[in-house]
């Protein structure tokens, strides 16, 4: 068989991937162990080893390499591989060096503005810079307009950038009927439940480690392939079978830290049973952003709060935290599951969240296809908020449109990815149980072997050689539907 | 001034350095943080950045350069520097790639079979390697050779990577000195000697961790700038204001940390020091591992070990190890001061280190010269120790030629610096303390910054801007010289 380019590609990519790896872990250790000291040594490494990165993937060798690729008699599975590497290719190409310069500048330059303005509610001076984003996003994605057959807007090919395939139709329909049907449910689940129970500490860090790593052991995480430590934000990164995650502590509280592993943990267990054959090829990557999120989320609110896990799994909190030894495991899942509309995203509850993200989808998607400006914003956020919640952002910009980092630095489309991930999730879980019997046996002794072993048939072992809806469609039967959302937080909360 | 040429190499070796710095700290990580899984992806990618760089150092662009910026109209400052550039690329370039790949795969396997043909003291099963790896390094000594106009033998182009300017002739004047008058000291250090004390712990790790903060502390290191954490085998590493060193703990017996402390806390100090104008070219380079291997002994042998000093420090033993209260400060300053002659170098104490090197600088020397064969070297190890210990390891090469790593892996030329670390670290204290009075007071009350300003003038700014005799003169007036240990060995032991 002819595919001597398709194979001199396959050794290209994994030299990007090699210096992929680096950049990963010079990151992981800047968030988790880096001392102030070290950043103008770190930036200047990163800033090469990028910039290296990028000369690598775009150089004129890998162009003609694709072009002759197409030529040759490859398998169908080769034939999405080279797919794939085309539409990686394409993305870094498609920008002019100038715009990809300016874009930065300006992205820095307004998220470091933001850290203080957010905390000054100070809109106007956010303003300032932020118009400079916003106009070089538009043209931004108007260029990866131009190079992205597969999408019709410009807002849908920045969203391509982070939920790769699912477009902006199919999230505006997911989306139309959760916000129809969310805030008269909310309403419902509000009305129900009791007060918000109260946690009585302390909680030893020390002992919450214990307790986290002893959840990431039920979760199948392999300490001889990966690590735990602490930083300013929970978040998971690695490489192959080296997955490492991040979680945060406080000692007046310990579920926080609790669920943001068993999220973590989800997201390291997607990226470790990814196809080994495949590593450093983009078809051995993550799909999209829509079910990277779905797996965390599975982890967190499908696995861990299944009752039957939950209720083993109360035996170890009281084994780690004797204080937590008079809660009643009923307290400490009503804890975990608490209701409430609020204003900040990244605090809000698996009911109120999609609407969160549902209005910043509009004012983002409305924005960079030219349909309102900057200065609108904080108007249409008011409006939203008001009409979401019942909620008065008036004139509050610290808790209202400057609460996320997003935006600052011009990451556009990438929000939707959180609701989407959380209807997959709903779906993929609930697939999961009707295909397995003895499930809830297997959970009530802390066993979740068999979920992950059905996750990694059914969606890590299929990397990015399926498209995203076709990976949904192969677990569940269908496409992402919000009503699998819905029915699940009917079937939690009612 | 016309220099275009000279700074355009100066963007090259920024470009190199921070290639260098994404492998200084994937290393690092790799020995302190890594789980085993990651060694596959980890290795790929060290693989190919120490490519990329040896690609950049050795492009057709920089030599080019090289022989244009000598034509430039530099100043004197920067024509050492240039000449530290040629140096670098000398010792890059010279070699073919042929050879280098060959050495790195013998280096490896051999390596690799030591650790276990080390346990079973199986020197006919490493022999078969090592031929191999003693064949490349004879022909890498001879390419280094041909390369390098400043050194004269097959084994001073190999010494020349370590002790880069300290010549063979000149360590050889160094340890004649000491191989003729060691011996007899060690004998009248022995008579006069009580037994060792004996530890009588527990000492809880967390204790001795904040034990080993607290000296960095005194010790003048800077935590914003860097960091101590626990690997197999202490080392220190790092770039600019981000230097990470480490030690290792047992319950058992709390010096050997602190010790290892303080040798790792002056590596780490001398590479905090260099000039910060100089970074990322050569000339801003520690000059050599013999200047290197000097302010870590400094810091070990004579600032912590100075009476003053000890005195001070013990009451931080006695506050941070209870189990230490009953223990006199004599008995403490003994236990680290115990002299002993015996098999394992790594384990020797300061008096009989040297005897240990100059025995490997003499096999090693022959070996790469020619004038021996591998097969040799077990019955020149015996009568070496014999001669110098009166100790016996016939037939025991575990505890003799097969107990270091060095060799395994074709480091021919490393040893020599150990002793002629030893060596300057003792002429540079005495320097100090001749030229600073109230060293001792201050000393008594843990403030060492008189001592850190002496070397940062003396020896850290210096960098790569001078030799490495040149920077001992400037410090201590003279060249290094063997009485220097020898009196400070009889200072404190007789």
């Amino acid at each position: 068989m002819n595919q001597e380019a398709y194979t001199q590609l396959t050794g290209y990519f994994q030299k990007l991937s090699n210096i992929g790896h680096a950049l990963t872990f010079l990151h992981w250790d800047q968030l988790v162990m880096m001392p102030p000291g070290g950043n103008a040594a770190r930036a200047s490494s990163i800033a090469e080893l990028t910039s290296l990165h990028h000369e690598h993937l775009t150089s004129p060798t890998i162009r003609d390499l694709l072009l002759q690729a197409k030529e040759e008699d490859l398998t169908e599975i080769d034939r999405t591989s080279l797919h794939e590497m085309e539409r990686v290719y394409h993305e870094a190409v498609c920008l002019p060096q100038d715009l990809v310069k300016k874009k930065s500048l300006a992205g820095s330059l307004c998220e470091q503005g933001w850290r203080t303005q957010r905390e000054n509610n100070d809109w106007q001076g956010f303003l300032k810079n932020f118009q400079e984003v916003v106009m070089l996003a538009r043209e931004e994605a108007q260029a990866r307009l131009a190079a992205n057959g597969s999408v019709s807007s410009p807002y849908d090919a920045m969203l391509d950038l982070y939920c790769t395939g699912d477009t902006t139709e199919e999230i505006e329909t997911v989306f139309t009927v959760l916000q129809q049907e969310l805030p008269q449910l909310i309403g419902r689940i509000c009305e129900q439940q009791k007060a918000k129970p109260h946690m009585q500490g302390p909680f030893p860090i020390e002992q919450q480690k214990k307790l986290c790593r002893s959840l990431m052991s039920c979760l199948g995480f392999d300490f001889e392939a990966g690590r735990i430590d602490v930083s300013l934000h929970p978040f998971s990164t690695g490489d192959m079978d080296d997955q490492r995650i991040t979680t945060r502590f406080r000692d007046s509280e310990f579920l926080e830290a609790l669920l943001a592993t068993a999220h973590e943990t989800g997201h390291a267990k997607y990226e470790a049973g990814l196809p080994k054959n495949w590593h450093g090829l983009p078809i051995g990557e993550a799909r999209n952003m829509c079910i990277h999120e779905s797996q965390s989320l599975l982890f967190e609110k499908h696995l861990f709060l299944a009752k039957p896990f939950f209720h083993f799994f109360v035996t170890k909190m009281h084994k780690y935290l004797p204080t937590t030894r008079d809660m009643h495991e009923s307290t400490l899942y009503a804890a975990c599951t608490h209701v409430e509309p609020s204003l900040i995203r990244v605090e809000a509850d698996e009911a109120t969240y999609p609407l969160h993200v549902i209005l910043r989808f509009e004012i983002e998607r409305d924005l960079i296809n030219g349909k309102i400006e900057a200065k609108d914003i904080p108007e249409l956020w008011d409006d939203k908020m008001q009409q979401h919640f019942g909620l008065d952002t008036h004139g509050n910009y610290k808790d209202g449109c400057l609460q996320d980092i997003h935006w600052a630095d011009g990451s556009f489309g990438y929000f939707p990815s959180y609701t989407m991930g959380a209807v997959n999730a709903a779906q993929i879980f609930q697939a999961f149980t009707k295909e397995t019997t003895d499930w809830q046996e297997a959970f009530a002794t802390g066993n979740t072997a068999d979920l992950r072993e059905w996750l990694q048939n059914k969606v890590w072992s299929k990397a990015s050689g399926q498209s995203s809806q076709d990976i949904i469609k192969g677990a569940t039967g269908m496409k992402t539907d919000a009503r699998s959302l819905l029915n699940h937080l009917k079937n939690r909360y009612l």
